[in-house]
């Protein structure tokens, strides 16, 4: 069975499906303080050691008909000493597609949101598949405009 | 502006999308039972007395892009004596459409949900409009087929 901290601690009827703005402005902006989180609703987990198949039952939160999983992984460079990212699995790679989103509170820029597609086997040939992910990043004070 | 009262109880990302069977097995039955119900998300209103385009600022729980609401009314009898139900307002009436549809929890039938269409005017002559409410009712242990 799922674990069902979610579901204990909220009444029924109510389901997770937050925007943008509260996974970034809230959730992810928490977690980077190390602040505490309400409730433990969006697990840790090691996005580079297991297999989108494999997410709900690491993700779920209790309830049927789920078919997003939030997670916080850290993100694994490819060479110790570079920027690059690494996103493989052992079964494939996340590849970006199409352009960053900027996520906003009210008009105050506060992360981004980049787009990924799961491809099964080694980049450069790998075989497309109907996974999606969305990776939030915070903004970081350097990179935002000026506040009116 | 709107009450908030259902967004203050509940951890941010979280929206009132209940099933079916959690309206009526946990709302409808506390209600009907006058148990009192975790977070004051349905209100009470008078149907009769409110047209369908004034439910979104008494039963608004907050956020913004609602497009459904939930809300408890009693019945209005069309004569006092009888069993038919009167579903008008001042602008127009609720007509049924469909066939009912029952409301199970897991095997056991708990309810039936009427489906009814918003015209303006007065029947026979009104105007179908894109208003829909789904009316839940509780089974009554009589009308419950046997249990295996």
């Amino acid at each position: 069975m799922m674990d069902t901290a979610a579901e204990c601690c909220v009444p029924p009827g109510f389901r997770f499906h937050p925007t943008d703005e509260e996974l970034v402005g809230y959730y992810l902006r928490k977690k980077v303080a190390s602040q505490k989180i309400d409730l433990d609703v969006i697990r840790d987990i090691d996005l580079y050691r297991i297999e989108p198949w494999d997410l709900q039952e690491k993700c779920g939160i209790g309830y049927e008909e789920q078919k997003e999983w939030y997670f916080f992984s850290h993100k694994d460079k490819k060479y110790p000493s570079g920027t690059r990212t690494n996103r493989a699995t052992m079964a494939g790679f996340w590849k970006a597609t199409g352009r960053d989103k900027a996520v906003y509170d009210r008009s105050k820029l506060i992360g981004m949101r980049k787009t990924l597609v799961f491809y099964k086997g080694r980049a450069p040939n790998g075989q497309k598949t109907d996974w999606i992910m969305h990776e939030y990043r915070l903004d970081s004070d350097l990179n935002s405009p000026p506040q009116a």
